[in-house]
């Protein structure tokens, strides 16, 4: 795939930050003139790397220059002396680099609560920048992971009247996700000229509708972040309200919807991939507090696992989803378009048959008609499974 | 144990509702002029048995005579049809009783979605008739299990002056278990005796210290059922604000305090008892969100299961606990008594041997300190095993 988009560089390295002969050490080059936004964790507890990229964005006015990402350690939850590592990462690529540290965003992944060594990422970073190259787009999506199984890259060209803007991004994700504001860690970026104030609005948008709608355990991260970068290389300028912002837009959305979607697909323990859609509610918000509420759910996920059409549990889940004189007799759900409930009840024309063959299948879509309004929300999420436990109990050692 | 209530008789059958040879159905009589308190399951998808016992209770104003329980079959999201079995059983109990089908309150729990059996029940009921006795509780604790291990029996003697009064309890838990009213089932007996008014007080207050106060993983029933019944036949009388009704609400409470941890302890895959206890607080409500995110991730339940001190699970969930303008800095951890973060750190007297040693033990204590008020809540808890996930994904197979 040709990923490039003019102006984006990526160098990668190994520094040895968790294991020895890995690439875990990602440097983003961005094109002078390069207008960035970010979104990041809502967790309180935000990791040293997030405080300082929010400060430093806000400093240079959307224009920063690097973004150094590390994967093996979180830097979270390492208070002032985390702050102190980060910091002295970005002072050491802007000298490098002769830029100033201000124009360093810092990412970091991994173990929560471990100091970070600044040492090795700084020893590190000359051969990440000596192997920058505007392809290095497929290297870094893999140096990023961390329990992730394959790396997430997606790329798409966009047409503007007889014009062609590219727009590329890598995340990663697999386990504590559960984005509040943004996922685990994603960069995308695009050859397009847009200003700040309409490049924060696309973002904001596209993350709403990708990012923050799916969730593999339920675990907001402190480390979630997304940045969206315009290098205006392609010579195409996309101005607020005009035609070639909404297609634009919608092709950032589907894009980010993907890398969103590649993230559940690998979550932790994954063998499903589950889209839970609920329609006919008071307002978004009560939809998506009933998908969430059964895309939590141990019982309905290690059913999922399981291929088990125990459409019990997803009732019951909705029963304690917290709707106010919800009637459950108007409630109804499909699964893979079979009817399996109604009326509270078992659907007269469910057989376990039908049940089981449509959870056979690797992709559920949950159908849950709620009956009383004209609100809908959308979740994709994963099942539990003995992987899940496996990796989690095994994480650290 | 000599754990008889004077008043209260138990008869068990088996009615081969799920699996042949098992005991699985109890009836609970209660001699004339017994008062009964009950509540419920706030999942809107309430059984049929949860509906109807509800509605006989406040028909015979609190003096039901017989209690029903079976297990195997939930009798919930079965509509019209469960109403009508649920029924059906009332009234063969009754007929045979020479009661009033209203002086009956049934109780179900097992799989959900399955029709019940009426036919089955009735058939076993002269059966389980046959056999009341009052030293029957230990017998009928193991009858009302499901995925439970071993049965959930307490008993204590409450002294009054020079007199004596005995409260006893029964309960079954393991899985969908975060009561919001209730959990799954318990029932409980005394010899006292109780005006109405006040043994719903008491219920309603030792529930709100006990059954409320637990979660396995997150999921409350369509089935979650308490009942306190009190015959007076030990000619104790109890009336409101006296002294004695200080002490036994006291003993009802530790009684329910010790049935509700039995069913944590015998959670599904349970390998470890957690204490959560937040402290710090702005209100009860705020320290109870911080408890139950820290008990509901998975994360933080599996790094239990591994005995890991991975404190920064901890603190990820403490940090999306919704909680307002958190100081992060303020917060501290202890882990059996080892202080293991402060300051949004790592805590400089903290070693991974002191963890992994306080990790280590089978009961643990999970102290956070929020530092911003008086308040305070608990909550208790279990990890996420592979078990978990063997039990959910095999259980209706």
């Amino acid at each position: 795939m040709n990923a490039s988009v003019a102006g984006v560089q990526l160098g990668v390295a190994q520094a040895g930050i968790k294991k020895v002969g890995r690439d875990d050490l990602v440097v983003i080059a961005l094109a002078p003139g390069t207008c960035t936004a970010a979104l990041f964790t809502r967790n309180a507890f935000r990791a040293a790397p997030v405080q300082i990229a929010e400060a430093n964005l806000a400093t240079v006015e959307a224009q920063p220059r690097y973004l150094m990402i590390n994967t093996g350690n979180a830097n979270a939850g390492t208070g002032e002396a985390g702050i102190q590592s980060a910091s002295e990462c970005c002072d050491t690529l802007a000298r490098l680099t002769e830029t100033e540290a201000t124009a360093v965003l810092p990412f970091s992944t991994g173990v929560i609560g471990e100091p970070l060594s600044a040492d090795l990422i700084s020893a590190a970073l000359p051969g990440a920048l000596d192997n920058l190259c505007d392809t290095g787009w497929e290297r870094a999506a893999g140096a990023i992971l961390t329990t992730d199984t394959r790396a997430k890259l997606r790329s798409v060209e966009v047409e503007l009247d007889s014009q062609c803007c590219t727009i590329t991004g890598i995340a990663k994700g697999a386990g504590m996700i559960c984005p509040k504001m943004a996922t685990m860690l994603a960069f995308v970026a695009t050859d397009a000229a847009i200003d700040v104030a309409l490049i924060n609005s696309f973002l904001k948008s596209a993350v709403s509708a990708s990012f923050n709608r799916i969730t593999v355990d339920g675990d907001t991260s402190t480390n979630d972040a997304v940045t969206l970068s315009a290098t205006g290389q392609s010579g195409i300028e996309i101005t607020a309200g005009s035609e070639h912002a909404e297609h634009f837009a919608q092709a950032l959305t589907t894009l980010m919807i993907e890398l969103a979607q590649d993230i559940v697909r690998d979550g932790e323990g994954a063998s499903k991939f589950v889209e839970i859609r609920v329609t006919g509610g008071e307002s978004e918000a009560a939809c998506d507090q009933v998908a969430r509420t059964v895309a939590h759910s141990p019982l309905v996920k290690t059913a999922l696992f399981a291929s088990d059409p125990n459409w019990g549990r997803i009732l019951a889940a909705i029963g304690r989803a917290g709707l106010e004189d919800l009637d459950t007799d108007a409630v109804s759900i499909h699964l893979n378009g079979v009817l399996i409930a109604e009326q509270g009840a078992r659907a007269a024309s469910y057989t376990e048959e039908k049940g089981k063959e449509a959870m056979a299948s690797e992709d559920l879509l949950i159908e849950i008609a709620l009956n009383r309004g004209d609100a809908g929300a959308v979740i994709w999420t994963t099942d539990l499974s003995y992987d899940y436990v496996r990796i989690n109990a095994e994480y650290r050692t």
